[in-house]
């Protein structure tokens, strides 16, 4: 039998990516990416800076795009390779972005009555207009049914699907009107390969529909309809209009259609995998198992855990999201995450923007400080608190910098605020019993920077492992789509086939660490200060703890 | 009679300035500038960030080349100018900056011996090595002599004259050992120029004094050896060779000796006044009087108040100091201040350095901004808080920025920031009795701009006056030539004459008055929490406060 191979597609927040996956090792043969034509490298932003929108036409223009480069590149590069010899294909995306579609499944942004209209494109899962409504949502929910609220750690966010459909219900009503449905991109990329989009055909993941629309079989499917007439009745009506078909990633939602066959030369019928997030297939491209926390470092982060479904789970409060099958089919899926991390290292560096320094300078700077030698501390949230505060309205901040705080002095401190960010996320799922042996990074950040790696280790005290591939979601959406092709009969086998580590392993050093426990602790101080109502204290310690850790650290 | 003039002599953090001025108009004929030769801009610099000093030769050359340069100027522009027209000299300079000086009241710094030694030159008033040194003594104050603190704000500097002194015995006492005494340099300089250095010969200004060493004729001048005693024994040894002789402004130390009118051109005998701060000086040359918060606006700020001491006066906490004769004989000084403004905005611009935007243009954009629309408040205490908190030991804090968060928002941010910081210290005077019915601004920020401006009369609700005189130190160092001369017979009728206002005056807007209440109201919290033991509360509202705000001003 000759070699086989699955397709990856990787919808991230500027850009999309197609990977060729050899199905037997794991091995890339071939890449291509594409960056989003519409808006700032593919954001389509407004006056509002909780606004952020993508257009539906890039999604499938970068299919189109990235597969057929992707192929070329593999048809160049490895001897005999044909496009007859991909088995299958998966989609992982970001989430929850969801976009209005018509009757026939279509987003409406593609009608030219409606391009131009913000309201009607698709509503990236950065964007936070919604989040008066989410806040709505919550009270609602906790007044009339907590058990929707103790899977989604407590709190529904406003990057999440009702709060956004409610929010176009109210200041787009005309748009809301003209859509049948609502898709969330992790679902219609799958639907428009597979020719399924329309109403009655297409089918949703587990892990957007769980993860972010309230989707659990306990309370059989989507939130009662009693439920979303208190908040619209326009909304309990949608209720029917969405579909009933949710599956995990093991089934797949069809065969690529004739067109898309057409259109990239693969062979018409190879299964597409059901879609779901960027992070959770990358978790499985990163090899997660019980004990293993895996972390998708980039703008922002998923941290994604899994434990078997046959064993109870207490609820944890503040992880987005404990879904069944949502990331390996049968294990519950645990989903936490830190709303910006790149992002906040890129906002530095774009908008305020120091001169003469790029990311590189700043860091070779910053890798040359002693941890606690700068004075301060900042916390990570200028694209407001996931886990474990689930509070999109929170915002940054940064205590301690004097008359001669340097630019990379402050972006260590933007680096180590996201460590103990990321350590706040650890210590929270410990605290609830799932218990982390081994933490392994995946993504941008994870495979370009050791400084944020070892920074990672010397703050959480734990040894920071990292994913063999640099594209652990198109590796994941790779691995989907080889089970679903029957290339193996479960997860676990592909992953132990396609999946590993790097031999390099970041390992805490004591020293740094202690400083770093010091520093922790007014991190934490100002986390509950600023971040929970129930906190109650001083702070006036806080600017003399920081200088007596920079007195000695300097010394 | 012919024309006749009177010099200041000004000497800042970076340089010094000398201005030539006629008596009868206070019409600015001459000045001149010079940078200090070491260090930094003038500043020597340490690994420590707290140190900060500056070679006393500096002081001697800046006071030759800048007399000489002003005195060829008015020559060049003014038909008939002479040199014998000079009646006087005034001086004013930075401080507490104190220097160890030899049995001839020569700095030590002038020995090649020393003239390595960090400790052994001037400590420039942002010094703030001596922190601990602070604490100590007013910890042993507040045990042992209340009554000190009562006048000083509640808080001994680290600032200030003993925190440097026993510092230096603390860190180099063989500096301390071979100094003969200390001397400040408001003293030095009238000193030198009139050749009265030498112990028994030279007096204090009871400006430097009553504000920075406690000396208080109530107590019978500097605290009593007892408690320096405890503090150290070579530190009560000291007292005995600090000048007893404490003067206010209206009197001269003497006349200008041989040497310096050799060196100089002018007329030997020509009274020298007292020496006193700039900023004092600055307030007369700005027409403080009862009722009038004379701000000065550099790098950082002293504001200047005086009340009769015919009246008794309440303490006021958390004001520097309240001293007889201070500013105006006859008068209570009351010294407030901010320990960083321009320098903040400079760090910003020179540290952080945000790609091509200096000062000018940061302020053309944040000029552009609506009050409240950038969601951010910073507090002003990048090199810690003067007034009221009293303590060096404070940092800055920066909160509320996104992703989006721009270089000119910060900027504003921090302009706002020292504007909340001036609006706190009207607020205690005004709680204490000392009603202002009038704020005059001078100093460079004053002086250029009209942007800083505007926005101080926002935040405070009040109207923003500029002195007419863009050298206010220089030009009230000028005023007390005048007075010691005998041209006027008091200060009153001397700044009648010479001083004045611009016509330009600076209306609050009611409605950006409106919103930066309620930001008011922000920095008021984040004040108290961070810089007050005592205050107990929750900082969760916070953020939410600021979007809240932000989304009003921007919608």
């Amino acid at each position: 039998m000759g070699s086989r191979y699955a397709i990856g597609l990787d919808y991230g927040t500027n850009s999309v990516r197609a990977l060729i996956v050899d199905v037997a090792d794991g091995r890339e043969i071939a890449a291509a990416i594409w960056t989003y034509a519409h808006g700032h490298t593919g954001v389509v932003l407004g006056k509002d800076p909780n606004l952020a929108r993508q257009h539906p036409a890039d999604y499938l223009k970068g299919a189109e795009v990235t597969i057929l480069e992707a192929l070329a590149t593999a048809a160049r590069d490895v001897p005999g390779f044909k496009s007859e010899e991909v088995v299958g294909i998966g989609v992982d995306t970001t989430g929850s972005t969801p976009m209005p579609v018509d009757a026939d499944g279509i987003p409406l942004a593609l009608d030219p009555k409606w391009s131009e209209n913000p309201n009607a494109l698709a509503w990236l899962w950065k964007d936070h207009t919604g989040w008066a409504e989410a806040a709505e949502i919550t009270k609602l929910a906790a007044d009339m049914r907590p058990q929707y609220l103790a899977k989604i750690g407590g709190v529904y966010s406003s990057e999440w699907f009702y709060s956004k459909i409610l929010r176009c219900l109210r200041v787009a009503p005309e748009v809301f009107d003209a859509a049948y449905s609502w898709i969330e991109l992790a679902d219609f990329v799958p639907g428009a390969l597979s020719g399924t989009l329309a109403p009655g055909k297409f089918t949703a993941g587990i892990c957007a529909a769980g993860h972010k629309a309230m989707y659990n079989a306990a309370w059989g499917g989507y939130p009662d309809k009693e439920f979303l007439g208190k908040l619209d009745p326009k909304l309990a009506a949608l209720r029917d209009r969405l579909t009933p078909r949710v599956k995990d990633v093991s089934a797949a939602v069809g065969g690529l259609c004739e067109e898309w066959a057409k259109k990239t030369g693969l062979s018409a019928g190879i299964p597409i995998a059901v879609g779901a997030f960027d992070c959770h297939l990358g978790a499985i491209g990163a090899g997660v198992k019980p004990g293993v926390l895996v972390k998708v470092l980039g703008t922002s982060t998923c941290d994604i855990s899994v434990q078997p479904n046959t064993v109870k789970l207490a609820d944890v409060p503040g992880v987005c999201g404990i879904v069944d099958g949502s990331v390996l089919p049968g294990y519950f899926g645990l989903e936490a995450g830190q709303s910006a991390v790149g992002d906040i290292f890129n906002w530095f560096v774009e908008y305020v923007k120091p001169t003469g320094l790029g990311h590189v300078e700043l860091t070779e700077e910053a890798a040359k400080m002693k941890p606690g030698a700068s004075g301060l501390v900042a916390l990570d949230w200028n694209n407001g608190n996931r886990t474990v505060l689930v509070d999109q309205r929170l915002t940054g901040l940064l205590i301690g910098h004097t008359l001669y705080t340097t630019p990379a002095e402050i972006y260590r401190a933007l680096v180590e605020a996201t460590a103990f960010g990321a350590l706040t996320i650890i210590n929270r799922f410990e605290e609830y019993g799932v218990k982390i042996d081994e933490v392994v990074n995946c993504g941008g950040i994870a495979e370009k920077n050791a400084f944020i790696m070892q920074l990672y280790a010397d703050v959480t005290g734990r040894p920071m492992k990292v994913s063999r591939s640099a594209q652990t979601p198109a590796l994941g959406s790779a691995v989907a789509a080889a089970v679903v092709a029957g290339v193996y009969k479960d997860f676990a086998g592909a992953q132990a086939a396609m999946t590993g580590l790097k031999d390099k392993v970041y390992q805490p050093d004591p020293a740094a660490h202690a400083i770093y426990s010091e520093l922790y602790a007014v991190y934490r101080t100002l986390h509950d200060a600023f971040g929970t109502a129930a906190w109650q204290g001083n702070l006036a310690d806080v600017m003399k703890r920081l200088i007596d850790i920079r007195e000695r650290t300097r010394a």
